[in-house]
Order: structure tokens, then C-alpha cells, then sequence
């Protein structure tokens, strides 16, 4: 194989409750990189499309990259050259996973080209690195739902383990990103560092009431447990208009609503696309009433992660 | 119906990570109540067995006689009349869930006894006001799966959200008491009520992990999640030996290891009967060599919660 290229899809961290814990991967949008061998060694970033300019181009500091260069350097294969073009299908700092998809666009693609030496789940720790070279912190809840697809637990990080529940069929995301940025960094310095026992245990019936909820199919019990307590109340306050969206999304019929990952994108889960799309509408409208523009995606969850959309 | 025995079973709470949201219920032991019809009105204990004494007779202010009475009130049926025996078949302030069985096995023999006016979910308040009585404090961790049976989550307490979930077929609970006593409050006074974002976070971890690994059949995952790095490192304190019987209880093959409840019996799960026994021998011989004696019980999980033993 000499050229390919591949698909890895946005995702929704958080979910809610599960804060650093869960996260899952949409249909749309999503992050494409293409690959294209050539004889010299080394990889070079041709082109990237859908930035504004905004991310580096060296490629020891772009995830994209820096995941490959990790691939490269664990197969101990440093003449390996290729040329890289990434098409950035979805804004910075969204809270979409921009990253996250990127660096698993990246080595599920090299993977592919090298002839899969490593399985799906081996590429993880290394798109965890470039997460860390794009946000400071090594996170998983959004690498790990587009590296994995589907709906993801990270249950935990020393030693890593993260495992993938089934979720609902007629399961439909709505994600509203208004033409606001926050910095991830932000989101996180603003949380503080302990909470309330009280609160821990009603995140923590939360967090099993969503998991039950969604491999049982029981989408009452996925309403009542998307609840957050801890994280949503502090970040809320970063998203302008962020109760009145909120609001709109339920009262059309959303399942719940919160924060995408740091923001400021927001997301719901409903039953059914119909549902989902009148939800998506009335939070871009609310959004509207105050000013911000927002663009809206509606898709089911993701079920198959990164795929290739081309290659010869 | 003038005359109802009834059993109401045993309960480990929290579950290692799922403090005050997760509890389950075993095959034994168990609470025995004996309901007989008699011509006046009101509620009397003739006798209470297996107590020692301690329990008040007094049946405003015992667990098993204060939920009949809400129960008799909630009907509207000032009149009835019966005579209660309570065979008490666990220690108090075992951590075996001691009053949530008397409190179930008396409001369910009850509503036997009159025909199931309720259902066995709508007991559940009642239950709760029984372990409010003998407790301090209304949970819902013991009661909820003595009287529903099986693994039981109580996702929120305002409002009541209760529900249960599969667990796999070879799962066996071993429970060792140590003839120590702890007194619940004095447990629950020790905790701290912070926790740090980063334990409650990994606690949010185990208890998703805990969740699907039940529901999954995945003992493994069982295992992994079953680690509580909240309650347990403070409440350890109070249970002599405490490490060196987890310990022993793990080298001998047991999927997970913690405190009863608030304690200070110890509970382990195994997968397999024969596993769950051989654990059992080993916790008891760690507290014996330092002078404990222990009382073991080995048995699968409960799948029924109460049941009549005889009525005529």
C-alpha cells in the first residue's frame, strides 16, 4: 500500500457523569488524514486543511504526527517516509475531540499502511501521547471512543483499562458547537480539586445508572442518570446561554444534555433521529436568540471507529 | 391467612466502590418473622430470639414492628391486630445488614398477611423508615436488595431510584464475621466528607467497570473494578487484621475483597462455590492466628429477596 486515506470520528467525552471516564465516538463529524509513502525517510506535513492556520506544522508537535512518529519509533522502523495531508473537518477547542481525532486518524492510518502490525486496541496508548502534546494531559475519553468507536469506559488510567459497552440502536446524538472557544486548559483550572462525598455518591449513581441504562435499552434510565453534579455546574458558566439551551433541548424531548467533553460544545442523546434533529433546532435557535451562531450535528453513535476511505 | 413465617435475607452494602449505591443480597443468612392474626387490635412482639436481649421491644422503636405500623397506617387499618416473633439469625452491627432483613421480613410477611395490597417495590419506603429507626439514617443499600433480591443500585435518594441488575450465575459471596463489633454511626463518623476529584474519579471508574463486568459476565473486569480507594483505606482502620485477611482471601483465588457494609464482617466474591469456601477457610485462619474467632457464609447471590417459609 502507498497511499491511504482514512476517517476517524469526533467524540463526546464526559457524557455527563463520567467525568474522564466515558466517552463515545458520533458518525459525524470526524477528522481525515491521507498517507502517501515516499522514498525518503521521515514524515512531513504536506498540507492541513480546515485550520485557519491555527495548528503547527512541525511535525514532532501536531498530533497527527507526533502519534505516527511514536508508531514508527515502537516498530523501530526510522526510514519509513511519508507525506501527510490532514483535512480538519472540525474546529478547534470544540470539545468535539478535535484532537483525539486527528492523532487516531493518524496512526490507525500509518497502521494500515504498515499492514496492521498492531491490533486497534495496541494503537491506543500511542494516540493517548499525542492528546498529551495537543491539550497537556494525557486523556483517553476521547481517543479512546474514536480509536474504539461505540460507547467507551476508561476505567482506568495506572494501569490503563478501558473497555467498550453496546449501547441502543435508536440511540441519536445531537452536538451544537456555538461559535465560542474555550481552552481546554481553562475548563480544567476552573474545577476544583475535591468534592463533596454527597456529591461523589450521587455522580457514582449516576455513572451506574447510565451504564445500566444503556445495555439494558432502557432509555428512562439513561434520562434520569445523565445528571452531572460536579463537573456541568462549575463549566456551565463558561458557555453562554448555557441553561436556556439546556432547557430548549429537554423540553423537545432530548434524554439529557450536557457538556461536550470541556466545552463548548454542548450534545444530548434522544431516542430516535426525528427527535434528535427538533432537538438540535430549538438549541440553535436558542443559541440564535442571544447572538451566537452555532453549527448543528446529528448522527448515531459511531459504532466502528477510524475506517479507511480509500488506499492503493 | 392467619399465620405467616417469613424470611428475609442478609445484605452486603456498598460493594467495595459503590458506597451507600450499590448493595446485594445473599442466601443466608437470614431473618425469620413469625405474623399471627389475634382479635385486638395493635401490634405486640411476644418474643425476640437470637438477640441476646438487645433489641427493643417495645415495637415503635424496633425496625421489624416500625415499618409494620407505617405500613398498617399508609392502609388506613388502625384495627389489625397480630402477634410478632422475631428469630434474629445475625449478629448485630455485623455489617451484614442485621435490621434491613428484620425490617423487609416483617413489612413483606405483612403485606402477605393482608393479600399484597402493595407491590414489592412500593415496600421499599417502608423498609427505609425501619433502617431510618434502627440506624440514624434512611438508606436504602441493605433494605433495597434484601426485599428486591439479587445486585441491587440505588442510583438517587430524592427520589427514590432503585433498581436491580443480572449477575453472572457462578457468583459466590463468602461473608466472615469477626466476634469484634463496630457501631455504624461511629463508622460513618469517621469518613471524611471530601473526597479528592482524582479518587472520585477512579471510584466513578470501578463503579462502571463494576457494573458491566456483572452484567457482561466478565469476572475479570469484576475483579479489577473491584477496588474502593474511598471508604475502605479509612474504615480499614476499625477491623484488626484487616489487610492480612483481604490478603489471604485474594491469594486463594477471590475476585475482590472489602468491608461488609460499615462492618466488621468482610465480604469476598469468587467465581465458583468451591473457590468462595476455600476463601472462606483462609480469612477465618488469618483472624484466628491473631486470636478472632469468625463465623463464615458461603452462598451464591440471592435472587428472590423475601420468601413465605409457611402460612396458613
Amino acid at each position: 500500500m502507498d497511499y491511504i486515506k482514512a476517517f476517524a470520528p469526533a467524540t463526546v467525552a464526559n457524557v455527563a457523569c463520567g467525568f474522564d471516564i466515558f466517552g463515545f465516538a458520533v458518525d459525524e463529524p470526524g477528522d481525515v488524514v491521507e498517507l502517501r509513502r515516499r522514498e525518503q525517510p521521515g514524515i512531513v506535513i504536506t498540507d492541513i486543511l480546515g485550520d485557519e492556520g491555527r495548528l503547527p506544522r512541525d511535525p514532532a508537535r501536531n498530533a497527527v504526527t507526533v502519534v505516527m512518529l511514536r508508531l514508527l519509533d515502537h516498530l523501530k522502523m526510522p526510514d519509513f517516509g511519508c507525506e501527510v495531508l490532514l483535512h480538519k473537518n472540525m474546529p478547534l477547542g470544540s470539545g468535539m475531540g478535535s484532537s483525539a481525532a486527528s492523532a487516531v486518524a493518524g496512526v490507525f492510518a500509518l497502521n494500515e499502511l504498515l499492514g496492521q502490525p498492531l491490533t486497534r486496541k495496541q494503537l491506543l496508548p500511542f494516540a493517548i501521547e499525542g492528546e498529551r502534546i495537543a491539550c497537556g494531559s494525557a486523556h483517553a475519553d476521547n481517543v479512546g471512543p474514536s480509536l474504539m468507536g461505540g460507547f467507551v469506559v476508561i476505567r482506568s488510567y495506572q494501569p490503563l483499562d478501558v473497555f467498550s459497552i453496546p449501547v441502543p440502536a435508536e440511540l441519536y446524538c445531537t452536538l451544537v458547537h456555538p461559535d465560542i472557544e474555550v481552552n481546554t486548559k481553562d475548563a480544567r483550572f476552573i474545577l476544583r480539586n475535591e468534592v463533596s462525598l454527597k456529591n461523589a455518591i450521587s455522580q457514582m449513581g449516576n455513572v451506574a445508572g447510565l451504564i445500566a441504562g444503556l445495555m439494558q435499552e432502557d432509555y428512562a434510565l439513561i434520562s434520569r442518570s445523565m445528571v452531572d453534579v460536579i463537573i456541568e455546574p462549575v463549566r456551565a458558566i463558561l458557555i453562554p446561554e448555557f441553561n436556556e439551551v439546556k432547557q430548549a433541548a429537554m423540553e423537545q424531548g432530548a434524554l439529557g444534555c450536557s457538556i461536550s467533553g470541556a466545552g463548548p460544545s454542548m450534545f444530548t442523546l434522544s431516542k430516535g433521529k426525528e427527535t434528535a434533529e427538533r432537538v438540535g433546532q430549538a438549541m440553535k435557535e436558542t443559541f440564535a436568540l442571544a447572538g451566537i451562531d452555532s453549527v448543528t450535528h446529528v448522527s448515531a453513535i459511531n459504532q466502528g471507529g477510524p475506517r479507511v476511505l480509500e488506499s492503493w
